[in-house]
């Protein structure tokens, strides 16, 4: 690892764009940065190639973030009516407490259903290049619609899912005020639109925000530190762009196989099942690291619940490094400050229309 | 039924305290009030004969609702991973969004297991004399407590349900600091104070209250009259208290089988099963009315979805009234006007500590 060390140390140097890149999969490939050391300035410097600044919201011409989409995807984000069986909103695998992630390995769904994957947070999900741990879905809007028909919610098809909503008569006007001018709004499209509308202003701005945007002591001086050995050791090179990752996809084990790392049974192949590349075994999206502290247990299965070692085993298994422990202490610093407040419209639960559900959704065990 | 409703009309009389008393089962064992009509003096008068003032909340020298205990209450009451799949916290049936009920007939718990009766609002439950629709329960710290190893949570006993507690470090300041001096704070009963401190606080005052105040014009002219049908067509007699409700039990259905009058298809004879008096057949606790219109559907088994119907129906078995669509109507403005506004600390989410669960919870289904 120690060559590979020297290769991300602050200074100086090219650093490719933090845009949403997919990047080669080795530590090797990545763009050197030759000098050793660097003061405080130079610090926020790099840090600012590294971490543009984030949009206020991740609203687009395609996927506008209107009042009364939102007002609606916030609403249907926490109405578990959607489901199957009536038990599972996106809020069932995305708690306000706990940062929008369940605190499990792998999230349980509608039907007790055990998911394939360990479920991300969804705060900055919108500004990542994809969604899910193997990129399935471009947008928050494709995955929040394949949610539906997925084990997430576990609907039988689109049309069944819609008959739930169309049930609970005060949807229809939130619908229409979000949707001025459709015949028939209340569909899986404009759904998964003002769900995602929601999800694009889902960020939690944190005091490594302020930092960037120019006040060094927004950091504390153990913060700042952290931040250097985070660039330094190389995690940079995937933790990058507005998201601190979500850029790309990644072998999860560059020089050993994860298995062994994390101690995880499964056999898990990531992007390989989707694309059947063989270049794509094992691989997976490059988490964000905004919240990562609140967002335990972590990797794609959920198989490390501690935040230090799960930095030693991807800086190990990553980029060949074997950090000490006062290295891996000092990043988790740093992680520590990727943490903001809860978004107000998140935390807060709001008031759902009432209706729906005729009758009792039937029993799994059955 | 017009004898019946001649005997519940406002202006005189003596009525039974409104506290939690087992009334009588039937119409006729009611006292009466003698004269027709009122003015709104009159009506001021006898509303608050049969609603006291709210307290501030339920505390009582047994269970404090300190702000310490209300704190972890309030985090305990919002997290899933106490139950024996990670899914399912108090709020799977008590979602801040549809004023702590779910929306569903029946309820479904962790494990996906079918509850056997709707899940009644834990607002004011812990002003009602009993818990549960077959007042299983006395107070709202035991229902708690059973809830740990009941379907809801469905945790094969109180000693693996704690160890799930453990397992969050964060937990152990809390616990400690909500009963400060104990050895191991972290057990079934301090878990069920807490809970249940944090339901003492749940009421949402609202219009009604600055109604009963002395204020008249709190409420509409409309609900005014709803108020008066409410009290002369009986339903005062046995919805009266603090909340509307909660003070009773009284046979579903005196004058024909609640089965027939709202399509029930169940055998569920109520508080029967748990007392074998054959006096207690179709027995279920008398709910509280206070948030009635934003918790449907109603009824021990959610067998009517419509708040009219609901009211028709309950006037029709249990007083043999025929009200016209307009009592009906009449009822409903006045029963909209118990909504209060969400309590602050139940629709906003409280931040949980991180970690637990360090495997994946069994699937159901196999």
């Amino acid at each position: 690892m120690k060559d590979c060390r020297r290769r991300f140390s602050i200074g100086q140097g090219q650093h490719p764009a933090a845009g949403l890149v997919v990047f080669a999969a080795t530590c090797v490939a990545a763009t050197a940065i030759a000098v050793e050391g660097g003061n405080d300035a130079e610090l926020l410097q790099e840090a600012r190639r590294h971490f543009p600044p984030l949009p206020k919201d991740a609203t687009t011409a395609e996927f506008p973030t209107t009042p009364e989409r939102i007002r609606l995807g916030r609403m249907l984000f926490f109405d578990p009516r959607i489901s199957a069986d009536g038990t599972a909103s996106c809020v069932r695998c995305h708690l306000p407490g706990l940062y929008a992630t369940d605190g499990l390995p792998r999230s349980v769904g509608a039907l007790g259903r055990v998911l394939p994957r360990n479920a991300p947070t969804v705060f900055y999900s919108a500004l990542h290049a994809t969604q899910h741990w193997d990129g399935e879905f471009a947008t928050v809007e494709d995955q929040a619609k394949h949610g539906l028909v997925g084990m997430g919610l576990a609907n039988r098809d689109y049309a069944s899912a819609m008959a739930r909503l169309k049930a609970i008569p005060g949807y229809r006007a939130v619908f229409r005020q979000a949707f001025p001018g459709e015949a028939d709004p209340i569909n899986e499209v404009n759904w998964s639109k003002a769900i995602g509308a929601f999800e694009r202003t889902l960020v939690t701005p944190s005091r490594f925000d302020d930092y960037l945007a120019g006040k060094p002591d927004a950091l504390s001086e153990a913060e700042r530190e952290g931040l250097r050995t985070f660039v330094e050791t190389g995690c940079v090179e995937c933790h990058n762009g507005r998201g601190v990752g979500g850029g790309g996809f990644r072998k999860f084990g560059v020089f050993s196989d994860y298995r062994e790392a994390t101690g995880s049974r499964n056999s898990d192949k990531g992007r390989f099942a989707l694309t059947k590349n063989p270049d794509d075994v094992d691989s997976f999206k490059v988490p964000g690291l905004r919240d990562v502290a609140m967002t335990p247990p972590y990797f794609h299965d959920g198989s490390v619940a501690d935040l230090p070692k799960a930095v030693a085993i991807m800086a190990k298994i990553q980029l060949d490094a074997d950090l000490s422990e006062a290295q891996v202490a000092s990043i988790v610093v740093f992680l520590k400050s990727l943490t903001g407040p809860l978004p107000e419209g998140f935390e807060r639960a709001p008031i759902l229309p009432v209706g729906g559900f005729a009758t009792t959704p039937p029993d799994p065990r059955r």
